[in-house]
């Protein structure tokens, strides 16, 4: 599979992480209403010992998919860093499925924001996060912040 | 730096951790009480765009190394997979920053199992989680559950 | 204030909850979608020194609408122990607010159910929470499992 | 049983605590190293329907239990309010139980503080919670937060 074929039609490839999530791989993302669908292709690379995606894993696409959105809720983009971290793994997630975090945020105020993520492969979620966030400042123009 | 200089003295490579945990490089290991503790050196390849070990990356550290205790806490040895996790990021860890995974099982029930886990550099805490574990089966002999 | 203007129209007192929750005062639910809003008017009793409705009150109700809300998610009625808990305390409660429960079911699986709830003032949500439940038998049909 | 029996040798009551902590009944502490054990004596009031301590109640003790260690723990003392918290229910109370909340203070910050808190029965952990606390200001000499 190429990389052409590894995101369906609209989503776009996100091209600044950091060193650990180009470790992940390619990561694509959306536009959906005021924030980002932020996703990726379940590879070889992401399993554990029993042939599903290793649960940190999932919980490092979440903690982005949230930090992405958070940094651009505000305009100069925000900065943030995880505080706290609660996680639910409600299932499997297996070699090929396409995983899209739906990320909500749930307030953002003046020192912390709050969001929640689902992990969804379609209709089916796969994993609930959720964060609070310390601002720590307005990021530069060019960053997206990852969590 | 090489290997054998990548780890204090005491400490073994953990030799299988499935492809996911491979990512993350050599993994280390060391007896303490009736459990492991479980520690990786910090390297470029583990950090977020700000230049600190990204917060997903210490949460599979925490998680693989609760359910690596959990699996050898039994004979035969368990395997579980992760419920829920819950986690507060503390302080943050840098490149070369040597990080220790402390471990305490709180509960080992015929169903579920409950950890808590310290990441710490030193005597430092720099994260806190803990989980709840569904017991799905002993694993083979052979087997070490990495969550 | 007396009972009858306690609750908006539409709701319906909980009868029967145990000692515990009788202490926090009346409940009243009412049915939407395949579940339940649980709401209480927030009063004097459940208030902190502040004079803001106490953090551990709020956590309550949220446990005990997702216990109710699993409890009817089957027939015969499901017995559920809470095992895990997470939340964020988003917004304060003031007295005289209506604090309603709003909760979605994530998964209900054989030994264990998954639930979200937001406790909503009008349409601002103050808390989110969310559990991992062990189910423990079907309940008896006259029961409602209160978390 | 009096009040004089309630408690084991050691404890002095908490006097101060707002209006919901009082529906709980009262409340004990003893000094231990830098902070304080809250701890009560499990009543009929605190039961659910099923005859045991009610999770909600628990997770009350451990939330106050913490703001009152946090307050406490600078001078002077601090008015904190819970941002997020975690918890995992690992055994039942059950009436006539004497509940201790053993605090560990995890970070004390400019903004945020962390703590830890197990409550036990003996040498039996029960239940173990954490959370995030936003450091809103000083508060008074007089008071003690109770979370």
């Amino acid at each position: 599979m190429n990389e052409t074929e590894a995101a369906p039609e609209g989503y776009l490839r996100v091209e600044t992480t950091g060193p650990f999530m180009a470790t992940l791989g390619p990561l694509y993302y959306r536009p959906r209403d005021s924030g980002l669908i932020i996703a990726l292709r379940i590879a070889e690379q992401h399993l554990n010992r029993r042939g599903i995606a290793h649960g940190g894993m999932l919980v490092t696409l979440a903690d982005s998919a949230m930090g992405m959105n958070l940094a651009r809720a505000r305009e100069p983009r925000l900065w943030t860093v995880t505080t706290s971290l609660s996680t639910e793994f409600i299932d499997a997630a297996r070699r090929g499925d396409w995983v899209e975090a739906h990320v909500d945020i749930l307030k953002l105020g003046r020192r912390l924001a709050y969001a929640n993520c689902y992990l969804m492969i379609g209709a089916r979620r796969i994993l609930r996060a959720s964060g609070v966030f310390a601002i720590v400042r307005p990021a530069r123009p060019d960053e997206v912040s990852e969590g």
